[in-house]
């Protein structure tokens, strides 16, 4: 029992390590003895645990996946629509982003051009948006006229923009960036009769 | 005479070649071997033109610049008005992305993790977003309690997301999105009696 504990915090301290160094360096220049250092654990038990870069960048993607869907799921049942759950996960998307070193290096490895087999977080999240302004239609919350695939494409454009510019640079880009281009693009988006429409945003 | 033209087309062919592999593998995985063999140049052609893969990627860097800056310049005589230049732009830009293997290359490595001492591309559009909008301000075209620098923040997000899904997938991303992008953000952009007011976008 002790050595499966301790064999799951050495996968953890791996994987964190890991993410930090793909994060800073992009996925080719990381290299598996920076990594197993920074964990502060042997070459051979890096090998027992991921035989390879590959499979711990696998590992990265897959938890940071699970932190967004976990955090999705955690605000979905205070969420008054679709429209409120997708502004709100906008916000705390960005705020993981600068907080949470897996979820960084899971976003970055989705645009890194060094990382030819990634598990496409980017894709995950363009048809989750998609999803809630679909919804959001069905439950008569967008403009008449607005088309939900086509303001996907902007919305996704804005927060993967937020993100790169947030995972370069922790300082510039904070959440207020993210409220700001809600303010100015949730009027023309709301329906007229919405709890959006027209309105600055203040706490959704 | 031969010889100098020869010269500069060795070196235009290098700086193109670098172009493509920067953009399709990212800095840290582009080789010097697999450059000059893409520009059908020999390794002692390239090393007399460019000392290091360093030195190539700032010339890529410096003429990506160089063609945005042109473009702007082409643009503005018939800009009506700063915000119509910045529209203008923002879309000329994504299809100067598409089109243009030096500028995608400028672009990509200015977002690349593992091109460290890049010359900040993303820097120079961030200040230039800036200055138009704090120019379509003084010219009384930006609504009351707009403020220039929180919304250059957005836009600055919302083109680099552009350039980035547009980079990685030129199918994906079309001028019709940066279209979508400004008509939701400028009716509430736009000073009520501009051009743009409450106007769906046509040509600008």
């Amino acid at each position: 029992m002790v050595k499966q504990l301790r064999a799951a915090r050495t996968r953890q301290a791996l994987v964190h390590a890991a993410a930090e160094i793909f994060a800073e360096d992009g996925y080719a220049l990381s290299s598996l003895p920076a990594i197993s250092r920074r964990a502060g654990v042997s070459a051979g038990a890096l090998h027992f645990h991921f035989p390879s870069k590959d499979a711990l960048a696998v590992e990265v993607e897959g938890a940071a996946r699970r932190t967004i869907e976990h955090m999705v799921a955690d605000r979905r049942p205070s969420a008054a629509s679709a429209l409120h759950l997708l502004i709100t996960v906008t916000r705390e998307l960005l705020v993981t982003v600068a907080t949470d070193a897996v979820v960084r290096a899971g976003f970055k490895l989705s645009v890194d051009p060094s990382r030819k087999n990634g598990m496409g977080f980017g894709c995950w999240w363009r048809t989750w948006v998609c999803e809630q302004l679909v919804q959001a239609q069905h439950q008569g919350e967008l403009a008449e006229g607005v088309a939900p695939d086509r303001v996907a494409a902007v919305i996704v454009a804005a927060t993967v923009g937020f993100e790169v510019l947030g995972a370069a640079d922790r300082d510039r880009i904070s959440p207020q960036h993210v409220e700001q281009f809600w303010s100015l693009v949730l009027p023309q988006l709301a329906a007229h009769d919405s709890e959006f429409a027209g309105a600055v945003l203040s706490d959704s």
